[in-house]
């Protein structure tokens, strides 16, 4: 069972960017927790992070008919604002997708987040950190 | 370890109404099935459902201060659209209150979900059926 | 053949509350005018009036299941505002319903009514008084 | 007792125009319908369709001022969507006008009917097919 | 000097239709007040009224183009709400046209008239009864 | 001379909830006080709370039409973001009736109150802490 | 017959500020224009011009109630986008008031103007230059 | 093969209406450019141009159920604005219609177009000046 | 104890001004019933009234630092819709304010004020005539 | 003569992606259909795919400036929705460009297609499947 | 050379105002900061500040036509959401202004700034504190 | 003292596209006008044009936590219409970036500039050509 996870826009910066919002676990930090959270070694894990829109947009594809995983948890950062295009490649691929974000998109008044990608996902999870990955996987593995 | 799972208007019809779209599990075969994979002999589930608002705020109430759960899961159907009641409910307690959805609020075109309880929650999980259940007593029992 | 009517908030207080737009019939008159305007000894009719927006749920749900009525008429009243959870109590019953208002709801200037719940009915008349109610019943015993 | 019934833009193509939404029956067999529904001999009916906002305006004119109907019966088809000059017509009159719709304008998801037309009228009948023109007739003939 | 004056839709019912917001001048009392006010022998007055948006843009064409006259005034009536195509046979013709409002569309609330048609006029003239069609004439004629 | 004072929604958890914004008075504190600062034995005070929007509709009926009241002070919570149904219970009783909110709902930035009740309320207080139900009472019964 | 003519904001630049617009004649010029086209001895014109709001709405209070004039001709330049506070003075006052603009505000594509102050006057011309201060001036003299 | 080409209000004027937006070809010119065009001697061309709503929607049904063409390029003018009664005809036939526009419907800052009736249609094409009917009748026949 | 008292534009007026919704009462009779009802000689009132937004600034700048008053209650009249720069004066400075409308105003249908002023207030109370400046000089001296 | 194409995101995925949308067609195929379409030895056309916003401008820039195309046609896929650096780059060439879209955006009701694009271009085709590519192409070299 | 540099509404209380916010320096200190910035003994500076909208129209006015100067540096405080006669003036000099605010307008979330004055300036600096009136000065000087 | 500086998409067409809107300085001519307008040999600039949305975040990273600038001046070109991506970079760095645009973006009528990526930026500057940049620096290394 093969897994991809892709982090979108300046995740890079987990754990130094304002981690008052976003804790302190840098990327390797989550990725290394996300792994041994999930014991069953059927479960092939593949990490990916991107600052662009067309890399995750290329990273969709080939996660679905090149690597021909299971499913896909994506957190798309600020792309789910705005981008349509990576909406579309969420819906030209076949496999499940299931959105994450780290802290809860809904809670910051006056800026109301609208997923403009959750919509062609299977579901969504936010608000958990990063033990919002490992249920995603779970959720996907079962 | 407390948990309570509170259900909201019309769930009481689960697997009766619209089971293209809710699936055929009635609640009763939800809760089972939520029961059976939370295998943890700590966690103690609460299980509630009510087609009334002020009944959904009187549980917040009480299971927060009553009965002293240490988490909330929670599905406010419809309520989610408007009920800046039950909102207040939430931030009114101390408790984490995770909101779940059985089906992709956000994938039905032209009539876009806004959860106004969702802001005041811990976080949410939708789209992922009644294991979105499960997932949430994970985290919150974790 | 047996039609439910439901009747939803301070529609208790008609006679009493502003005639000049409700007219001077109470509730009861109305009751009394819809029985005998329905001539045909087969319409078994079944009056409610609830101010509360779960008994109204509750209503629809009994009325379809346990009562199995053939149709049912509803004025929601102000519900119809922004009960979305009377909205999916609609649709989730197989039982056609149609929306009576007693007066036009978009006559009036500058506060253009928006009926939720119409979207989930069979139909809506509106603006023909307690008429408006036997004409329904007439179309689903017909 | 006289009434008029009014059918407006592309109704003429009723049976033939996307018959899963509209039925089968033409307009004639609607009319036909309705002569038969109507029992009552002294209410006599007057069927008119146009495709013209221009003529429907003369038709609210002449049906008013000239034949001295005791009420009307319109289906304004799509232009209920804009036509504040049809609104103005009936506005200008002093004969009752029920607005009546076959299907239920308020079903269809993400394009909402919002009839400037209605405002105007006495009453609306909307989703009860051709019944909805025999129990405007019942109405407004008692 | 040649003066069309052109009145929309239901303003053949003038003096007849709500005479409290419109007065009690027929459509004929108006065109012989105007033509009394208006002594200059050389201005010629050409009156049409007309419930239809079609011949509206044909009279606009055959005033400007075969009549050839030196101005037009013009009450849209509620044309003006909505009447994009009347808007472009204002804008090609090369004749000044003044919108005319008997009553004053901006006063009554929650009901704000937008003019659609005014943007392509010279100028617009409302509130003032039929004196505001003279004044229109006066000021093509001086 | 007897007033009644309704307290909505989570307003039981007064003095516990958010005490930074609305205080450390527990709801009995709040009543105590309001009863000592009005010194006038003709005044009778009846308080009620209730997180139920039926019950306040009711309440509204009987303290109107059974206790025969000279006036109402509501503090309808967050039902005031939405209850048309409060609003027409409000519209259908004689009974002056004033709203009271004990923070000022328009200070929080990017989240503006819009209270759909207070139109058919004789006036509002708020931002004036419990102090603003005294100012009700002393407004109603002088 | 006494009329007051009150210019807002700006007007004192007419003739110098973008005179492709606002034509090349100033203010003095306009009001000579507009004395010798009022040929009638009984009219009393009293010219003023204020950039200030409150100044305008003193001008307003004092023409009505001490100068007793018969009528107002006012073009409030820029105040008609938002003062508020001028629409109030014209409709504390019993005087009929016409506005006045030198162009056509309807005629800029995407910058529509808005007049919140149009709704309380007798009626508006606009786009007519000049000339529309002398026929509003007729209307209120005749 | 039968294609029928519409052309909508203010079109008769083409080539003498602004022509620095539209050219300076007339409709006749045009429709010679058409003809000459499309070579083929089999496509057979109806040309039909109206300014009336209701003789486009006439023609829109004969052309489709008395003629039986096999496809319908039509240029609906402003109507493409609003006229819900055009869409509805063009739904209510099994004939292919393309919308043509002559300029750029975008490129208006300030006033983008939106055509309600192109949703009904099969494609659009615009900009490209009478080129565009050419390319859709060749479409259409190919 | 020092309060100021600041009425805004148009307030001088009152008793002239539309009796009908603002009452006969001068703004003489009100200051001097203001004063009757305030029967504690500790409490010094100051009021001021003009029609002037930038007065009104410097009235509030310098109650504050200049004359140091305790509180101030002001009617910003028809201000309220759109001073900022009110509001910012209110901000600037660290005296509570009360805001105070006579009558209730959302209850005029259509229309519903929005008061930019209110959020930089400690409150505000409306409806409630003269009365409602008792209220607040009640609460600001206790 | 040369003529570039560019397709956007998600665009190499045709004839996979949602074939019951977009048709079975690989990109090659309809880049095989374009070539043979096109039967003018002189047009020389080249073709480009690219799911990156930042490729699409420099294409744009490259064709025009060191290319030197006589017109482009482009399919900027979902960044038609957003992307105002794309049109940018549009308005930043000289070239002529069309847009062109497979499927007809205006038809999916509830998810109206914006283009911020198509205003920078000479003109758009849409809905007419590959056969659009091709008109454009006729239209650029004829 | 000459620049004239004003101050709007409630900027004299600048560092006694909301210091977190727009820092502790007094107006006073802010132009000495100015005036010893800018070295050049060619540039004349002509500091004003008003709260009135009116005298900031005035001293636009004058400043260019009287006193001409060769440039203005204008803070108009919170008039720059919505004061259409301050940009009137602006746009009713030949002077280029440029608008500089102290603060970041565009940092607090959920009250977005949007300045109706900017558009008739030259430019606007915003967000580096009094710098920002130098770095004007600078600009208009060189 | 290490100032980035980078410029957006389409600005390495500066002096070649739209010269009347945007000067006819190449960005080479720019880059060397702001060199040698800052003569402290203390600022040290370095230099980046990128038309990818992902570079410009990658650069934002890296100039702050790799090379260490003390500020960044960005002209984020049409990216600062929608890029979310890039405010959220801005907000992920302890770099103080200010935003430059050549033209005033609020002077285009009817398509208003947004800023999203300005409100997480220090500060802004616009309308003031290349001159922007070089007052940015100046500010930054101040």
């Amino acid at each position: 069972m093969k897994i991809g996870i892709i982090n979108g826009p300046n995740l890079n910066l987990l754990g130094v960017r304002e981690p008052e919002v976003y804790g302190r676990d840098t990327l390797a930090d989550i990725e290394a927790n996300i792994r041994s959270a999930i014991s069953d070694p059927d479960v092939e894990l593949q990490f990916h992070q991107s600052n662009s829109e067309a890399e995750i947009i290329d990273l969709l594809h080939s996660l679905a008919y090149n690597w021909k995983v299971d499913g896909i948890v994506m957190n798309p950062g600020s792309y789910s604002h705005y981008s349509y295009a990576i909406r579309d490649a969420i819906s030209a691929i076949d496999v499940p997708v299931i959105e994450v974000h780290i802290s809860n998109t809904q809670a910051r008044e006056g800026f109301r987040h609208r997923s403009v990608t959750a919509g062609a996902c299977k579901g969504k999870i936010e608000g958990l950190g990063w033990v919002g990955y490992v249920l995603a996987v779970v959720y996907l593995s079962s």
